[in-house]
This record gives structure tokens, sequence and C-alpha cells, in this order.
């Protein structure tokens, strides 16, 4: 008989599985992990194991009953798994620097998530998500994947318009980092507020924030654009870097990312500088992974450091425990996912995913009804869902045409001649991790 | 300062009055209800003292902290005011026996909320509604009102379609019977079900069930139409009172309200008999009211008596409780309530109100998206919204030929000259009641 | 090289034909018919013998250009037609007659097009449509298949719903006649009238009234009901029978079908009465057609006979022939057809047949965009549709539970068990026809 | 009694005015033109009585019975206007050449119609179409309103949504030049092309194109990427500029302004080199019509000169005259305008103005029901169109944040801190034309 649940988590290797793993420990007394396995690939063995041997530790310092298993083989970890998670990276870190600094040198933005740094993210990664579905079905048929490896959303697009997996969650920390953000600006427990969130991932709105059953929503933006008066740019970073100007006629919450879309030129001007001075996003990320992991690798060590927070993960692994935790125990609470919008959001079509406030039960997510987003950011939004359809068809068909078409109609490219050279540097620059276009 | 909640009972002397005071006991751990205002007119007032008093013993025997408050006069208890349920019944029992009598002389199905008898109960409450809410206007302006006066979805849609006021929520018991009579079937505990509903009030279906997470929707209807195999109608009144073949067909469970559309000529073959016989419903419960007052001015009794469930009301007043402490608590659990669709049956229109599964909060309900109900009952459903609006129309504008048409359209009726001669009698039956139509 | 038109009239020996032919020579200095092939079953020789020489004789007398050509043989005739007009009835009428004497007898309306009688003249039907279009599929995959064989709507959802076949247009002579009704009431020229229609066929409605440009619609009603004022319900058939206070509030032009639905029991006299006095529709028909083609028969007639617009088809094949006439020409008018509704009408899905007003051109029709059906008669057409679905999947796939939920769910109906017996009743009627039902 | 039409001109001494005489004289068998009047402010008079004498020499040379009426009083002209065209400039092209060379400073394209440079146009344009449209409501309630004035798509947003006036259609002859363009290059004649475009108002796409029926969609495309193949950006200006590949992908005929979106970066180019060597648009036609004028104050000329073609305005006016023409005469064909959209394209909301196929009658236009826009496109689409409503907001309200957010959201923008440059800039130089946003 059954007595705990089997997790699998896909890119164990990751910075972020201390997290995760503190995670599962602290919801012990509810949510009984007796086995998470670790899974990665060859390059990846060395960061495995010292997670493996920090996960061990971090284990038996609370005594806690899980067993963590360590293995380079996918399917043999998925064979009857409750959950499995995923936190790959296609290509790493290295990969990560080519999405920034390969668009950099057109004048364009990378940008990770919507623009083509996040193309190219996903163009590699969809094959891998295809292919670990196809082992779900055959091994774990009831098994739930709650995936935030990026862009959450448009892998998630990819993943339930083309198969027919169905329990497939995308999942961000963004809206989390979010509802802290207006926490502390409003000197508010972030637990009691309540934010209407809706939209596409890392494009996500907080339509109304409510504190107590009431409607704080006015006074956020209020409090944001005070806060952020007579300040520039980079000041303004610590919260939502946006003026209070915009945020006023904004009249909704935005994601941080937002800032690629309304401040393209300031974020292109950074891009090129760190292009240059060697500390794009990537490399950065790169360098403070050297470091955690050199943290890591202490056997004295045997709790998740301090530093992992300062990686841009914060809540992330949290997110995917805390959703683990309530499909399995049924809560009913609302969290933010990117899932199937069925009407959420009057904005989108009923079969396209969206990132919104769902309430979370064992049967998984289900958007609750927002309406319709605003003029002020529906038009972008659309634009951007456009572009991931027919960034997850070019992944999927493996067509080069019509990658060139997505990146084309992006808006931080819309130049068909610009695109064409980036898109044949980007597909050379990552052709191994193509091979649906080099067939 | 404020220390607890102040609680407004519109119709306090209604027999299903201790269950509320029962709901409110049980929850004083969470729910701190202080004050417990029971409101009723003068024709009201011997069963508003009988109540009272019984309220008063059963606060007294527990001990609890409730002060019970008992009077003629609303707008004295409407003040601050934070919630307010209303289970009033205009005209009391003698109208609804006009609403089940008269229809029956005509051979058409009184049916107190989607056919005729529903048509002119709403056509006498939502005047007094409309009253009600401009007094919580100006003296409790952040008042939740909670109304399980029938027709519940059609009161509401004339509450939120013609008055600006928001924090109105209509609440029916059928849900909920509905989940005790397949947990009880399935063997099942009813907590451990989750049933997606969807429709219009005593319309509603129950799309999907899941049991811990796993959809077993099949399973119920399957159960359900083996238990009703070879019974006859009268044997399946138990549970839900359709043959084998039609629920297989159907392939969601139906309200019991159903037989009214669907067996219509058995159902109209009793209501005949029991008009004649001097047992209608409203006869019954005439009689079961008279034996529970009897009971409940008994100085001696200091419970809710057992009594109370044969009533038909069971689950009534504790859903309203469950209601107001989902909101209070802010537990966003998810129950069935007659709100603005906002997307979440993609069946309806956004502005039409549909009585649906929704996360409630401290924000109020917000619909759980469950996608467009099947053809099967899309049409009937949409029939009787159509038919709701324009009665909600007819009874906030006093027009008599709106009225006909809305009798004259609804599907138990098809008839304007039947509908002519039915809306003469019934309109002078209750002509004090109707003060729009008499000006 | 082809030089003109190929007709294939599918039930050519219809008393319809002869006004279908001459149709075609009214139009032929714009429509060059050369050949019209007249096919019909065995049973029907004798009739379609009669019309294939009056045809001689009518295009004889005009020295027209078109060969006339009989067949039984359905594949002969419809290689390499252009246009197929279908206007056969299964079973001919004495079917007819079975659908309406058989539910009187259960006090039901047989009503041809959207009751029981209707249901099962879809029954019947479709198998033979399906049939008809396997045939054109493979001889004649460029035609457009013109059908007024009833229930005109019912059969176009079907054909559309559940074959390619894209080019299928449902026609029904209805909305011509409402439109020369008004044009009499008014006085004024009909084809001076535009009227927006929408619905269901046999349930359409005229939205809106327009002479030269003007919106005359409530002039219209108020004609109309100035017209019927004080009439009863047989003097109020020539126009539109509806009592001036129905139609005011109604407050678009209705079909004259609606009276089944809003006027049942005075329509279910009738027929019980008809049904007695063997005078069904479709007994008077039927003596009608004997003397119809007694009369056809005589070798001097060479024209159609006046007698003919008696037979309640007045303008049935000649809206066939004009809209045959659109298509070659491109005439881009407007006529009322049944088709996809793809968003012209706001009250149906995009998938679901509407009889709309549809621009006519080369490439078929195309709705136009009306916006949503008053509440006055939307639910109403929302639940036919659901019957029409419902019914289509039934004929569709020969499952008899199916058309027992579709029968006891349609509006005249609404008792399972009645509609057990009529169903059994109907299907054991017309088992030749019904070979789906009897695998 | 009424012998004939009266039409005002507002912009009466436009350039294409000759187009519109010709226009109106070569349909002056069917189109009864009584009186025309030209209406033009006093810093147009010049133009307006050259424009006024050339067309008193048309009319006269052909004997035609139209009155030529000149006027700087609008309200005099408007009195009983049967139809009222617009085709003014406020500012006149100084204002459009601030419009192309002031961005261009900023590296931003002007774009007239949904770039910086077509929202301060309608900025401008907007609050002299309330005024008119203040003086029709007066002086001619019943008069048709045909505005060729760009942004026509944008503009017709603010009339519809923020006006109560509903007989306004907004014209553009950028799906005439389409259609021509195909039928040049398919050696078709364009008058038996059937177009069925739908989008934004030069962002209007041909969904499908028929021939005598056939659609020959496909072959467009491939006929449009073979001709296109090979040749560099300006060789292939003279069909619409795009690749083969890039036509392939889009799988729809393009309006020549999609450039904008797609070739932004070599549109700049051109932009900013056309800014520095004093021949951007603006200054081109400015030259053009010099030349024009110098050509119409020629006594001997009584025709419209050829060289109005060239001006890019081709089928303009000619547009307007056939809507007239059509809504006189009730012809029922299919024109492109912009217009509210009532579901003719399922990508946009029921009551935003869209540029779609309509079907135009005496009542006016009606959109055909032509489906969902292709992800293609779609995005980029609803992106313009949120930039139009808001647009359409700070121009009626004179608010300057919003015309700032608007500015900022603009895809060929996207930054703020250069929006604020740019719209600071652009409010000065046109200060005297915005009152609205200088009280």
């Amino acid at each position: 008989m059954k007595t705990g649940l089997k997790i699998v988590t896909i890119g164990g290797g990751s910075s972020y599985s201390p997290e995760l793993i503190e995670g599962f420990i602290k919801r012990s007394e509810t949510l009984p992990v007796r086995e998470l396995w670790l899974v990665d690939i060859e390059a990846g063995k060395e960061k495995l194991d010292i997670i493996t041997d920090l996960a061990k530790r971090m284990v038996r310092r609370v005594n806690a009953n899980i067993e963590i298993h360590s293995t380079l083989n996918r399917r043999e970890a998925l064979k009857n798994a409750d959950f499995v998670t995923t936190q790959f990276r296609v290509g790493q870190l290295d990969a990560r620097k080519k999405d920034e600094i390969i668009p950099a040198k057109y004048g364009i933005l990378g940008q990770e998530t919507n623009g083509p740094g996040g193309m190219f993210k996903a163009l590699r990664t969809i094959p891998v998500l295809i292919d670990i579905i196809h082992d779900c079905q055959e091994l774990c048929p009831d098994a739930w994947i709650i995936s935030f490896t990026n862009p959450a959303g448009l892998n998630a697009e990819a993943v339930l318009r083309y198969t027919g997996w169905k329990k497939f969650i995308g999942l961000c920390n963004s809206p989390t980092v979010i509802v802290h953000r207006i926490g502390r600006l409003m000197n508010l427990d972030p637990k009691q507020l309540r934010v209407d969130f809706a939209g596409l991932n890392h494009m996500v709105f907080g339509l109304h924030t409510y504190y107590q059953g009431q409607d704080i929503s006015k006074q956020v933006i209020d409090a944001l654009a005070a806060y952020n008066d007579g300040k520039t740019y980079e000041e303004r970073f610590d919260t939502l870097p946006y003026t209070p100007a915009f945020l006023h006629e904004l009249n909704c919450i935005p994601s941080p990312y937002l800032r690629y879309y309304f401040y393209k030129d300031i974020m292109l001007q950074h891009a090129i500088k760190e292009a240059e001075n060697g500390c794009c996003r990537a490399q950065v990320v790169k360098r403070i992974e050297q470091e955690l992991f050199a943290n890591y690798a202490d056997p004295a060590l045997d709790v998740k450091p301090k530093e992992l927070e300062q990686r841009g993960g914060a809540y992330y692994s949290d997110a995917a425990c805390s959703l683990i935790d309530s499909i399995y125990n049924d809560r009913g609470d609302i969290q933010v996912v990117n899932t199937l919008n069925n009407g959420g959001c009057a904005s989108f079509a009923a079969d396209e995913v969206v990132e919104i406030s769902s309430v979370i039960t064992k049967e998984g997510p289900r958007p609750i009804t927002v309406g319709r987003l605003p003029d002020q950011v529906e038009g972008l939004c659309r634009h951007i869902k456009s572009f991931e359809k027919l960034t997850a068809k070019a992944a999927i068909e493996g067509n080069r045409e019509t990658a060139l078409f997505a990146l084309t109609m992006n808006p931080l490219v819309q130049d068909e001649a610009l695109a064409k050279a980036l898109l044949e540097e980007l597909m050379e620059a990552h052709r191994e991790y193509l091979p649906q276009f080099y067939k």
C-alpha cells in the first residue's frame, strides 16, 4: 500500500532545489513526501551530486522521513510519480547568455520570456517537455506536472494545445513577488492581501487588490506612485520601476517585466551595456550560482542558504510546494498559475493559456472570473499571445518560416530583415538544442 | 470600537430561524456574532415573538455571547448591520397556496421558482427587496445581503440588473441537498465530494463530480441510474426522481426541480390532486409550521428541534451561516450561489445572474470557470433565463403587458389566452402585494 | 466547353416543381439553365411522369432552350451537376399524416418543423441527405445543394455539423411570405421592404423593417396590431395570428409558426379536431395535390396553374430559383437562408445553423450582422436549437435514447413517459424509413 | 418638393475634390446630385476658389444639372444636407509634415494612421468632427456623414463611441487599391474579384479572395510571392512590398501599411532620410498639390486631370461617390468601410469600430461575417485597437496623461521617456489645433 508521495524534479541539479527541499520539509506535517527523485542529465551531474548531498543533509538534520534519490535516468524516476516538477534549463546558462547577448548586438532586447530570448528558450524547451510528457503518459499517467521552466506560459500553451496531457501547470514566482512588494510598500501582511491577477506569464496584471475584503486598488496605485515619485528608473527598481504618471494611467498593478514594452529604450541601453561589460543577467546568475554551489558543497551546510534568495528565484520553489500542497490537500486556495482560460478573463479565448488567479483543488487549478483587461494592456497582451501561439506552433512543427514570422511579429522586433539575421544567428548558436529544425 | 458582527434577519419570524441561530452558535469560535436582529412585519409578530424567545433560550443554554433583538422596525435594525439575511415571504403561505392552486385550476403547474407561481412570488418580492436595498444604501452601505427568499435567482437578477447594489447574493439549499443525496447514494462523505454546479436557481446542474480529485461523474450517474432502475416515480423520489435512460442521456446531475420540465404530466397530475385534496405544498408546509411553532413555543425547548429538517429547508440557513462565515473569515472555499456570471459559464452572458460554483472570499463570491452547459439543458436554461429577465423587468416597471408576455413565454404555459386568464386571476388574488401594478 | 447549367431536382415529382420550372423559364435571360433533371424514386414515378410532361410543355410553349430529363437513377442525374435542389418527402404525405395525427392522440402538437412531427421528418430525411451528399462528393463536388426539404434548419444543422460538405443551404419560404404580408398590410411594394431576419427555421424573427432606408419597424408592429385588433384567432389568420398586446410586447415581426409555442392550446384543439375530422394538414394537402396532379396531367396545360399557390408553398420554388440566380450571377443581394451563423446573430454560437439575412454571392451566403435576439424570443430559440442539435445527433447516430431525450426536451412535450410512448409509436409507424434505428 | 440630393463636402478645397466631382458627374443617371456645397475655412479660401471654379467648368462641360456652391459658412451649407463628406485636414500639410518629421528626430516612425503622427492627426481632427456632428444634429439630422479624413478608423471609433450619431462611416481607399493591385498582378478584372476584408483602418487584411465564386486565395499569395521573389524592398513597392516567405506565412493579403510594423527598420531609415532631404511624404504631397492647383487653376481645364492619381488618393473620392450611390440607390453591394463590428469579425468586440467588408444598403453598412483573424495579425490588430481606443478617449477628454499613455503603448514607441519628450514637442507644435489640451 502506498504510504506517501513520490515527487520527481527534472533539472534536480538546479540551484533552486534547496528551496524546494526546504519547502517539502516545512510542510512535512501535511504533505507526506516519501521519495524525492532529483533527475538531471550527464552535463549536470556535478551539480546534481552537490544538490543531492545537500538535500540529504537537510533531510537528516530535521530527521524528516523523505528518501532522496538521484539519477540520470529520467524514466526510472518517473515510474509511478505523483508530482513532477520541471526546472531544467536546456543548454544551461550559456544558452541564456546567448539569448541575451546575441539580440543585443542587433539592438534588440533578448527578454527571456516574451522576446527573442524567450522565444529561443521555448524552441529549445518544448521538444524536451513533449518527451517528458510521452514518458509520463506511459509511466505515471495520473501525475501532475508543475513546470517552472521558463517561458512558463508559452510552454504551457504548447503542451495544452498540442498534446492530450491535461495535468500540466505553468508556474512563475512573479505574482508572488508583486504581492510581497505591495505588502512591503503598504506595510501590510502579504498573506492578507488578495490580488486578482490576469494576463500572460511575465505580462500579468493585478486588476484589483483587496485587503480584508476592502478594495484598496486605488490606494496601492497611489502608494506606489508616491514612493516612486521623483526617483530615477534605477531608484525605483526595488518596487515596480514605473513613473507615477504611468502607474496612474495604467490603473492596475503591472508585472516588473512590463518595462521591456513600456521602457524599451532604457532597458535596451542597459542590456547593451551589460553585454559589453560581461554582466548580462546570465553572467550575473552564473557567478551567483558558482558561489551558491561552492556554498552548497560545504559539508557543514544543512539548511537552505540565505544567499539563494539573491538569485531572483525567491518564492519560486516555494510556489511549487504550495501548489503541490494545495492539490494534494484539496485546499481550494487561490494561486496564480498558467492554465487554460476557459472564460476566466474575457480578453482571451477559452482555449488559450493565461496566467490567472485560480482556485486550486485536488482537481487542479480553475480560473476565477476576472472580466476583461483594461484597454491599457489588453492589446499588448493579445499581441504577445499571438506571438506565443505562433512560437508554440513553430516549436512543435520545427518550421523555420513560422519561427521567422513569430520573431518578426514580436513587438520588440517588428522588422523582417533584422529578424531573419537574428533568427539565423540564434538558430546556429543553439543548433544542438533545436533538433526539430535540423532534421 | 467594534467588537463583533451585527446580523439582521428580515423575516425573522420564519420557521427557518432556529437553524440560523444554531448555525451562529455552532460557529461562535470563528464567527463573532454579537447582535442578531430578528425583523418582521406586524402580521408576523406572533411568530416573531416565539422565535425570539426560543433564540434567547438557545443562546442562553450555551452561554453564547450573542444579543438577540426583535423588532418590527426594519430601519432601526439595519443601522450599521454587517450582514443582512432575507427569508421573508410576502403574503406568507396563503400567498404560496394561491400560487399553487390557481394555476392548477388552469391545468398548469404553479412551480414556485420558474413557473407561474414563482413568477408571482417574484412580482411580490422584488418591490420589497428594492425597498430594503434603499434602506441599506442609507443605513449599512457596506453590508452584504444574503437572500434566501425565493425565487432566489430571479430576485438576484432584478437586484443586480436594476439597482446599483453589488453586495447581494441569492442563496438556495438545493445544490447542498444534491451533494448530500449523492454522498448517501455513493456511501461517500459529502464533505469530500466536489460538484461543479452551473445553471439557474432550481435549474442547476452538477456538471462534474470529483471525489478526492478523481472525476467520478460517470460512476455517480451510473449509481443513480442503478438505484432508480425499476422504480416508480414515487419510489425514486428520495434520490433524484429520474429514470436510468434519462439520467444517462442527461449525463450530468440534475436538480430535483428539473422534473417540472421533463416530467410535466406526472407533476401536473400530482399538483391537481394535491389541490383537490387540500394538500398542496403550501398547505403541507403550513401544517408542519403550525406544529413547529407549537414546538418552538415550548419553554423547555432550547435547541433546534429535529422536526425542522422535515420542513424541506434543511441546510438552508446553515448555507447562509456558512456563506457569512466564509466572507467574514475570507475562507476562499467553493459554495454555490446566485451571482453575476462574468464568464463563469459560457452558456450565459457576462451580466446575467447564474447559480454557479463560486469561490467565497472576503470580497464575496467569484464564479469559477465551468465551460458550457451541454445541449441537453442549455436550451431550457436559456429559455428560463429569458423568462426571468422579462419577469424582473415587469416586476420593476409594474408593466402588466410585460408580465403577460413573460407568463405566456414560460415553458409551462405557452398559450396567451390561458396566460391572460391566469394572470388576471393571480393579479387579483395577490393584489395587495402588487402595488407596482395597481398605481 | 460548357455552355449552360445542369440543375438536378431530387423529388422532381413534387407538386412544387411547376413553380421551379416557371422560375427557370422566367430567368432564362440571365440564368442559362440547359438541363433540368427531375429525379424521383419508384414510388413517385407516376407523379414524376406527369411533372416531366408538364415541364416539357411549359418549356416548349416559350421555346426555352432547356432540356428536361426525368430519371429514377439519382447518380446518373448528379454527374457534373451545377446545382442540386431537394424537395423530396421521405414517406410522402402519408408519413406527414402520421407525424400530425399520432402526436394529437397524445394531446401533443405534431408541428412539422420544430415539434415531434418535425423531429420524425428529420429522422427520416437526414439519412437520405447524407446519401445524396456522398453521391455529390463523388459526382459533382463543386455543386451547390439548395434544400427546401423540411425541417430546413434542422437538416442543415445535421449536414453542416456532421459532414464535410460546405455548399449546402437550407431554404424556406416563410420569410418571403412574411415580407409579402407586411407589404400587403402596409400597402407597400414588398420589393422595397428590407427586413432583418434572424432566428431558426420556422422560428425566425423580423428584427427591423426598413422602407427606403427608413426604419419603419414600429409602424409595422402598430399596423399589424391595429389590423388584428378585435379579431378572433381565425380572423387574424391571413396576416400573422397574434393579438395586439402580444405583438407590442414581442416588438419584432414573428413567424406564423410562433403560434405553436405561444398559442399552444388553441393550436392543439385545432389539431385534435382536424385529426378527428380527417382534415389534418397532410390530408388537406393530399387532396389539393390530387387536384393539382389531375390538373397537371391535362395535356392542354402548359403554364404553372394558379391553384398551386393555394398549396402553401408560394414563393418556395421561386426562392430556390432566386438563390441559384444570385449565386450564379454573383448578385450580392440579401436573402434569408439557413446557414452557419459565424457571428451574424449574437444569440447563437458561430458553428450553429441559423436562418438569417445573408448576402448571396457566387461564394454562397454570408450572414449579415444583426446583433442579439430580444429576450422575448432568445430563450425559446435557444431551446429549439438545443432540440435541433440533439435530434441531428440522434438522426446521424441512430441512437434511440438520444431521440427520446430530444423528444422529451421539446417544449411541446416536456414529459418523459409521454415522450416514450409517443416515440415508440412514431418509430414503429415510420420504421421502414428509419433504417439507422433498426440496424 | 425635393427633387435631388444636397451634398456637402467639408474640406472642399482639397486636391481630391475633382475626383469627387467627376464621380458625381459619372453617376448622374442614377445619383441625382442637385447641389454640391464645397465648404472650407478661411485659410483654405484660395484653394477653395480654384476648386469651385474647376468644378463649375467640369459640370458645365457635360451640362450636368448640378449646382456648385462654395462657402466658408459650414452651418449654411449643412442645412438639410443629404450627405456630408469630410476630407479636411486640420493644420493642412504643414501639420502632417510635423507629424512625420518630429517623430523621425526621435528615431520613431510618424506613420500617419496608426503611429504617433496618426495619433496627433486624430487629436486635431476629432474635436472638429464633434463640432460638425453637433451642427448636423441640428441642421441635417438624417444626413449620412462619409468621412475620409484620416485616421479614418480612429475617428470613427471616437464618433461612434462618444457621440449618439450613428450615420457615420469612415472610408479609406486602401482596400480598393489592394484589389486593383491583385487584379493587375493576376491579370483579372478587379470588378470580378471579391476580397473578404477585415481588420482596422490601414491594418486591414484580405482574408479570402474569390474570383467568379472560386476561392483563389492561395493563388493570389503565390502570385504575389512569385512576383516579389528576388526583388529588393524598393522593387517590390508597386505591388505589396513583402517578401515571399513573409507572404506565405501571413497567408492573407496585407495592407501596404503593414510594412510599418513588420519592416520597421527599413521604413525608419527611409523616413529619417526623407526628413533630412526635405522629401517626407507631406513635402512630396505639398509639391504635388502645388502643381495640381496650378493645373486646376487653368481656365481651359474642365476635367479631372490625370496627375491627380499620382497623389496617392486614387479611388478615394470615387469610393465616397460609390458609397453614397449604394446608400441612395439601396444597391446592397459589398464595400469595405469603418463601422461598428457587431459580430462581423470574431477578433473584435461588438462595439468596436473595424474596417470590414459590409453590405451597403439604404440603411447604411452592415458587416458581413468573416470569422476570426489569423494569429499572424490578430495580436497586432488588437494592440492597435487598444491604442485607438485610448487615443479617442484622450482626444475627447483632452487628457494629456491618457495621451501620453496611448503614445507610450503604441508598438512603434514603447518607451515612456521617449514618448514624453515626443508628446511634448508634438503638443507644442500643434498647439493651436489642440484646444482641448490647452484649456
